[in-house]
C-alpha cells in the first residue's frame, strides 16, 4: 500500500478526518463530533479516535508517514501548541502534537487554518505551479496564508501569516476581534458586509430592496448569502455591498502587492463565492494602491479550488513541507 | 591579500564606492560626481571609473569578489536592470549587472537601496544575530526590505518588499508619488511631516511655535530637522506632529507584525534620528494594530547601526547571499 498522511480538521462542531497520498489524494474520509462543549478531554479524545481509525483504514501505522493537523488559531505550529481557540473551550496552551507523537508514535504537526488552507492550494489546487502564493479565505473571517517558496512561512512566534488583521482604515471605528481598528477582517469579512447593508437600509428607509424581503423585515438577519442572492436579481444595496467589499479587498491587497509581488493571489472562502463581481472590482482597485501597479494586470488572481475538505488537504499539505512529490489533484 | 567585494552606491549627486571584506569591514572608500544632468552615458562612464579605481586599490581583480551596486528603484535586482529613477535622467531598462560583468569580467548584481541596507543591517549592523527582520528607512520617502532566513525577499518580479507603500488609510486625500492613497510614506515621510506641520500652524494663526522662527515665517520651509529642533525645546506643535508620526508608523508597522511576525524591526533614516519620542509612540502604538499584540512588548525595535556607509555596506551585502561569513563589525 502507498504510504499516506492523516489529514485532520479540528473545528468546534466537527472534526473531520482523511487519508491523502503523497500526490494528493483524497482516499477516505471520517467525520465525528467534538463534542468541545464537553471541554478538552472529550473533544481531544474524539480526535485520537478518529485517528486510531484512519490508522487502521491506512492498514496499519507503517503505512503512515504522519499526522497533520490544523485548527483556529491562535497557535504555536512550530511548537506544536493550541493556544486557546474560542470554539475550543477548556483547550489552553495544549502541546497537541507532543501529545499525540507520544499516544500513535508518529510524527505529528499542528497547523493554522488558513496557512494549511493556503498551502494546499499550492501544493493540490489552484496554484499549483507557483511557489510564491498570498492566499486569502474570506468568510466570516479573513484569513490568509503567506506561501514563500513552496513553504508556510511563520514568523519568529509562529503568528506571522496574519494579513486579515492589517489595517486599511487606521481610523475605522470598527475593532476586529483581534483588536486592531479597521483590519480587512473587520471591514470586509462577511459580518462587516451583513453590517454595511443593514446600515445602507437603515440609512435609507424607504428604499426598496429584496434583502427587507429576504431578511424577513429584520435587517439583523441579513447575511453574506442573502446579499449575493439578492445582487444576482440586481438589487442595487445588494451590488453596491459586494462591490465595496470588493474594493476594500483591492485596496488592502494592493499593499500585499507592494509587499510580497507573488506569482499568484488566491481567494477563497463563502464569500469568494460571490465570483466575478468582486474579482473585478478587486482587480480594478489594486493599482491604485500600490507601488507595483504596472504588474497588475498579469497577476493571477484565482478563486480556490479546494472546496469541501480543504480542511484536510491542508493538515496533509503540512506533511508535504517541500511539496516536491505533490501534483495537480483534488 | 584578503577577498573584498566592491560596493558602489548610486545616487543622483555622487557616486560612493568601498572595499567591504568578507567579515564586513570596509577598507577603503572613494567618491566620485554622479555627472547625472549630463545623461547616461556620463553617469554610467563615472561609476566604471570609481570601480577601476577601486579594483586598483583592491590589488586587482584577482582579489575582487564581486561588484554589488545599490540605486533607487525602481528596478529588478532579478535581472539587475535599473528601470527608470527619477534621480538618474536617461537611464531607462539599462542592464547594469551585465555591462559591468562584460567590462570587468567580475559578477555583479543590482540592489535596491532600502533592500541592500536591510540586509546590510543583518550582516554587519543593528540585526547581527537575527534572520528575519524587517528594515524601515524614514526619510524622503519611507523604504523598507524585508529579510527572511538572511537574504531580501525579492517576490516575482524583483519589486517586492515595498511595504512604505501599504495604505493605511484607503481614505486618505494623500496620494504618494507612487500613486497610492494613504500609504506609509504619504503619511509618515519627511514631506509628510512638513507638510502637516505646515497645516496645523496655518489653523491656528495665533498659536506660537518656535517653528515659524525656524522657518524665518515661511511656513513652506519647515523641514523634518526644524520639527525636531524645535520639539526638542519644547515646542507643542513640533512634539505634536512628531507624535503623530510615530502613530502612523506603529499603526503601520502593527500590520507587518501581523504579517512578517520578525525577530526585530530595524529603523534607520534621517527622521529616525528624532530618536526616543518616536520609537516610544511607534511601541505604544502598535499593540493596537496588529492580532500578535501579545508579542509587541519583547519585540525588540532598534535604530539602524550603519550610517554614514549604509550604501556601499548595502551593495557588498548583496554578494554575501548566505551571509554566513559575516559577523558583526562596522
Amino acid at each position: 500500500m502507498a504510504k499516506l498522511i492523516i489529514g485532520i480538521d479540528v473545528g468546534g462542531t466537527k472534526v473531520a478526518g482523511g487519508l491523502v497520498t503523497l500526490k494528493g489524494q483524497l482516499v477516505k474520509s471520517q467525520v465525528v463530533p467534538t463534542h468541545a462543549d464537553k471541554g478538552f478531554k472529550t473533544s481531544y479524545g474524539q480526535i485520537e479516535y478518529l485517528i486510531e481509525r484512519l490508522v487502521k483504514l491506512a492498514g496499519g501505522k507503517d503505512n503512515v508517514v504522519g499526522i497533520g493537523i490544523c485548527a483556529p488559531g491562535p497557535l504555536n505550529p512550530k511548537a506544536g501548541i493550541v493556544i486557546n481557540p474560542p470554539n475550543l473551550p477548556g483547550w489552553r496552551n495544549i502541546r497537541l502534537a507532543s501529545l499525540l507523537e507520544n499516544h500513535f508514535h508518529l510524527p505529528a504537526k499542528v497547523e493554522n487554518d488558513a496557512n494549511a488552507a493556503g498551502l494546499a492550494e499550492v501544493l493540490f489546487g489552484a496554484a499549483v505551479g507557483y511557489r510564491d502564493v498570498f492566499y486569502v479565505t474570506v468568510s466570516t473571517g479573513v484569513g490568509t496564508g503567506v506561501i514563500i517558496n513552496k513553504k508556510i512561512y511563520h514568523g519568529k512566534n509562529g503568528v506571522g501569516g496574519e494579513g486579515g488583521h492589517v489595517s486599511i482604515d487606521f481610523r475605522s471605528p470598527y475593532r476586529c476581534g483581534c483588536g486592531t481598528l479597521g483590519c480587512i477582517e473587520a471591514l470586509a469579512a462577511g459580518p462587516a458586509m451583513a453590517r454595511r447593508a443593514r446600515v445602507a437600509l437603515e440609512q435609507e428607509h424607504n428604499k426598496p430592496s429584496l434583502l427587507r424581503e429576504l431578511s424577513g423585515g429584520d435587517l439583523r438577519k441579513i447575511d453574506p448569502v442573502m446579499i449575493q442572492q439578492a445582487a444576482r436579481r440586481g438589487d442595487e444595496v445588494a451590488k453596491f455591498i459586494i462591490d465595496e467589499t470588493g474594493f476594500f479587498l483591492g485596496a488592502w491587497l494592493g499593499g500585499m502587492m507592494s509587499l510580497f509581488d507573488p506569482e499568484a493571489i488566491i481567494i477563497g472562502g463563502g464569500v469568494a463565492q460571490i465570483g466575478k463581481p468582486l474579482f473585478d472590482k478587486i482587480r480594478q482597485t489594486m493599482p491604485s494602491y500600490t507601488i507595483n501597479r504596472r504588474f497588475v494586470a498579469e497577476l493571477p488572481i484565482l478563486p480556490a479550488k479546494l472546496q469541501k475538505n480543504v480542511g484536510i488537504f491542508g493538515a496533509a499539505s503540512v506533511f508535504l513541507p517541500s511539496g516536491e512529490e505533490a501534483g495537480a489533484a483534488a
